[in-house]
């Protein structure tokens, strides 16, 4: 009977485990909560396949390891490879499969809610109902629909949260490198991202961080943009100058701020902080201001993300195992 | 020259009110923060009309007042005309006028951006940043897409509720006792409430307070749902039986409370309370709940709303002092 063995299954994985151990009666799954390490990979003796999650590398010794378990066939419920020894993985004939795409409504949608929050000054609202002030004033709301929204980068995600926000009625102009032809015939994008940020009330990024793009949001391309703007980044981190953007809300320049992604994030987003020193006073800041929404990059962490993220890893998995063509197979090195 | 009082003007009016006088400048405007009493009547002496908007009641004796100061033409810049005195009004030759719409996007975004905030337990992870608890799990989200929302009246505001839920890719199914003949043919009715009960993941409500109404939202109607549903109330607080959703929270069965409007909310809402006894203990335990959302009354109150009804009550008035038709008189008594 094919074996199919996973690591770090999450409580909120279970059930679309579950799911997928139902559909295929004639495999034999088993997992565990533990991350893949030199200790561990003996846990996947007599699997045919493995199926992982984690931010720890999988190094020489760990991918060594498991190869002594017998299991060389790996496939990831996430996107990056990074923190993979891809020349080891190679030595000892891996394969490996990935989840380059497993909901881009998922980030979609966060952008746009947490970019309506700003408009609408909800977290001060928020604020005062703790505090038990249940008067409305002065926090006046600004409706979506009267916003031009800048795009930019129309590929997964941004085409998606184009589509919510023209739901809610708000005008949306767009600039990508590249022009999507469905979207160029309707006439979304603009010349150049300096007229996007000319134009645009609220900006959201939705580009890789490739060099060229780093910091592109910085005190020049902040200048350019209307008074009152909301730049959202729900992207990766260095697409922005963090200490532009502070300097852009406490001037009154920036209207509101949404971080889901952020420069210093690694090694501290995904922790517990209470009761211990927070190691980042610029974010702690940024966290606690009444216009600014920190999420600690949780965009991506829905149900329909996680389905897709454990649902794709095992069909890859149970194909390679089988011998068929997986989806996304990874190339190494 | 034709001259136009108005009363009880907030800092937020202060740029429509503005605007309409640069717009007019035949017409002489003068304004006061206060409210309209039978001692501050006689700050309109020498006006044509007055613009008001107050809780406050409107009394035989302010109404005197009023009319001995000259001014019986009134304009309102809100929809409700239960505190004023109509018979007073009609003996002394009053002319009054409301502004019936003045935005139902601002209701219906904030509807929906509060409804997708709960889905995505978007509370629960504010509440850990602020206690600096930076972990993404347990707490994760649903994607508005893959929910089938269910509206209960489809008038101005449900309608464009609706839009902005398919903006995000929701199945929308709707009841409502009129059929809007659009919407009919597009396939969005249900035959019954109990229909949408059993087939809504979301429901929200945007009827009027009629009797029939009242308490619509009861444990029957509840056990009646999926479970897991979250109900959203932005329309009126009797629509509601509050207790009945309470044990809906305690069992799981309701996933979230969507809450503008409370049964309980006259006299309490927008009041500060803070560093005085709370008197209504079941809404500070629905405030406080991580997957509640409660807010004073407000998502009337955006820039485009408030301008709607400053503009529109001074067009009002402009038009009944220039001997004209006003476009949304009110029928006294
Ligand atoms: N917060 C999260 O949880 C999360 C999860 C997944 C992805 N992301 C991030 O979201 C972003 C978008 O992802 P996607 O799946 O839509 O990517 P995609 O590859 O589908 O689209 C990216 C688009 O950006 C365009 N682009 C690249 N450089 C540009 C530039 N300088 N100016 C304008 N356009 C440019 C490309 O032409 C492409 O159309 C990425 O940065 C990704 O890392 C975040
Ligand atoms: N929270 C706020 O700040 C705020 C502001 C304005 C209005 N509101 C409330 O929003 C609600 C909707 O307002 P609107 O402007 O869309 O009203 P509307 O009159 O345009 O629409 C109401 C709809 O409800 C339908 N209806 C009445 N009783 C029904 C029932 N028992 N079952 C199904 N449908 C029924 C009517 O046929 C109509 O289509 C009202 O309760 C209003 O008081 C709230």
């Amino acid at each position: 009977m094919t074996k199919i063995f996973a690591y770090a299954i999450r409580k909120d994985e279970e059930p679309f485990l579950n799911e997928w151990k139902e559909a295929h009666k004639d495999v034999e799954v088993d997992y565990t909560d533990q991350l893949l390490t030199p200790e561990t990979a003996k846990l996947a003796k007599g699997a045919d396949g493995v199926v992982v999650y984690q931010q720890l590398d999988y190094t020489a010794e760990t991918l060594q390891a498991l190869a002594d378990a017998g299991v060389t066939k790996m496939s990831l419920r996430n996107v990056g490879v990074d923190n993979i020894d891809m020349d080891k993985a190679k030595e000892l004939g891996f394969e490996i499969t990935n989840v380059p795409v497993y909901s881009p409504n998922a980030i979609a949608e966060h952008a746009a809610i947490q970019a309506a929050r700003v408009l609408r000054q909800d977290k001060v609202t928020d604020l005062k109902m703790a505090k038990r002030d249940l008067r409305w004033a002065p926090n006046i709301g600004r409706e979506v629909r009267d916003q031009v929204v800048g795009v930019v980068g129309t590929g997964h995600i941004g085409q998606v949260f184009m589509k919510i926000m023209e739901g809610f009625g708000a005008k949306v102009i767009a600039f990508d490198i590249f022009h999507n032809p469905e979207l160029e015939k309707k006439g979304y994008y603009v010349d150049s991202l300096d007229e996007l940020y000319k134009k645009a009330d609220v900006i959201s990024l939705h580009v890789p961080d490739v060099p060229a793009n780093v910091h592109m949001i910085n005190d020049d391309s902040i200048k350019e943009m209307k008074d009152g703007v909301v730049i959202v980044n729900v992207s990766r981190g260095p697409l922005v100058d963090t200490d532009a953007i502070i300097r852009g809300l406490d001037s009154g320049k920036v209207f509101g701020f949404v971080m889901d992604t952020y420069e210093g994030e690694v090694g501290v987003f995904n922790e517990d902080w209470k009761g211990k020193e927070f190691p980042d006073a610029r974010l702690a800041d940024l966290i606690d201001r009444p216009n600014v929404l920190v999420t600690p990059h949780t965009a991506f962490y829905t149900t329909h993300a996680v389905r897709n993220m454990v649902v794709k890893a095992f069909d890859n998995n149970y194909a390679m195992v089988e011998g068929k063509e997986p989806e996304t197979p990874v190339k190494l090195g």
